[in-house]
């Protein structure tokens, strides 16, 4: 994957390859906004000073642009920057003699920049055709709620949500199943203009963890804005048994928004799959048209 | 434990025994402080509230007092109250027909009106003889390490400190092994006039629990005061192979006071052992002898 022509592009720009891990809590989302704390523009602000940013060729792009107050284990992002010896002055990327910026030092540096709530857990020079958006296949993420009568474990509150209600495993796995697949997820998703919500959610399982602490683990090519949360908040009424069982998948097929959002802290993105090097370019462009149908323009959202 | 005869004592006090969890990065430690904001402070403003506090017939007695930034999974306390019926007036404990109090609903009031960083998990009648500090067998204290090169998992950086060489957890075992048993701890432990630093240490293993996580695991009949990060701050001294295995061991024998404390974020008390109901008279009256020896008057401390 650090192979040299990997790294040497048409427009001799490098693509780098970010995994990033972040705490949601005190961010206004993965999206830079102005006057906001997000998690794009503190990372951006530490990728341009470290190197200087005049060797930043594009803004970050992102597998999963997370809401505000969702978490990441292990966010992805691609950044394109301009190798040291191109025309570009002042950059200072440090490099190896095959002219391969030394990512390993440069992690560091965005490290001892970054504030303890965001690190860079991985840097490297992204393979031919890999865009962290398009390319992805699968995103993964994961909600917490405990059901102790007690709330949440104090250490586990900014990423856990206390459902005051006794929940079943049971009634919630069969209320999500017939959510699995191919569907139009209007119900759980906040509507954006001229943005389809039709997507095929892979998998939807809850486990209890131990006595107090249940886990739901969903999976799909891409979610649409707030889907995740739309999904949980109405299962866990079914699950705590004040609605049927059968009940969020009428509010799929009613197709009306339903309020019973899940809080978004219980949310975090645990990892997004990528293909096979060989097969990123054709993934990407396979995205990328699919996306660009009129009314589905609209980025991939938790 | 919940029988009218483990409620009923001679003085007509009620012992409760709460057992509770915090998150301890934002208190200056267990024991009540003027102007510091302490989770024993917290706990008994929550207790003289919810029932008004003229039923609290004593402070809050802890079986194991931690320092600032310390945290609890399980810490153990006991409180005397008088119950519903006696001669102070005011008193709203609710009871029921035995005159038993009604615990779970003043777990939920006092963890109603507790910040979300102290949890009450349980509250129950403690059974006769019990007492949290002196009937406690065993103290079960973690203490968590992250060698990843770039930090901690932003989540757990409450609870987890960032050592930035890679740890050798071999190492760190070799090196924990002679520290194992009766011992003077003075090199790792704050010095109390008048206190004795002899314990007991009955176990001290490391696990790594993944790619970049170690945990440590000690546990003893009691702990003399910081003496749990003392003895980890050495360890991860000879863990990154700065210090050679044998030197925690070399520092015990030297019986001078170590420099190498580990930061408290990273600790935790786990749990508390005691012993049988039967037993815990007697236990009590053991543990109170001991303590009460001239020159080792200090109270349990991590």
């Amino acid at each position: 994957m650090n192979e040299p022509v990997a790294a040497q592009r048409s427009d001799g720009l490098i693509r780098i390859r970010l995994d990033v891990s972040y705490d949601g809590t005190d961010f206004s989302g993965w999206a830079a906004q102005p006057d906001q704390r997000t998690v794009q523009g503190v990372l951006e602000e530490a990728l341009g000073r470290q190197p200087p940013g005049d060797s930043l060729a594009s803004r970050t792009v992102v597998a999963g642009r997370t809401d505000a107050g969702v978490h990441a284990d292990a966010q992805v992002l691609h950044v394109d920057v301009v190798p040291l010896g191109a025309e570009s002055t002042g950059t200072r990327i440090p490099v190896d003699e095959r002219g391969i910026p030394d990512l390993s030092r440069m992690r560091q540096r965005w490290n001892r920049y970054l504030p303890a709530d965001v690190r860079v857990t991985s840097a490297s020079i992204a393979p031919g055709g890999f865009d962290a958006r398009f390319a992805a296949l699968r995103r993964h993420y994961r909600y917490r709620v405990s059901d102790a009568p007690w709330g949440v474990e104090p250490l586990r509150r900014r990423d856990t949500l206390a459902w005051r209600r006794p929940l079943d495993v049971d009634r919630l796995n069969l209320a999500a199943a017939p959510l699995v697949g191919l569907h139009d997820f209007a119900a759980f998703c906040k509507q954006r203009a001229g943005a389809t919500t039709i997507r095929k959610l892979g998998s939807m399982t809850w486990q209890r963890c131990d006595e107090h602490l249940l886990v739901a683990d969903l999976s799909a090519d891409a979610f649409c804005h707030s889907m995740v949360r739309g999904l949980v908040g109405a299962l866990l009424m079914a699950g705590d048994g004040r609605r049927g069982i059968g009940w969020p998948a009428q509010v799929l097929a009613d197709q009306e928004r339903c309020s019973a959002v899940a809080p978004a802290h219980g949310l975090r993105l645990v990892s997004v799959d990528y293909p096979a090097d060989e097969g990123l370019a054709d993934r990407a462009a396979e995205a990328r048209s699919v996306r660009s149908l009129p009314g589905s323009a609209e980025p991939d959202q938790s």
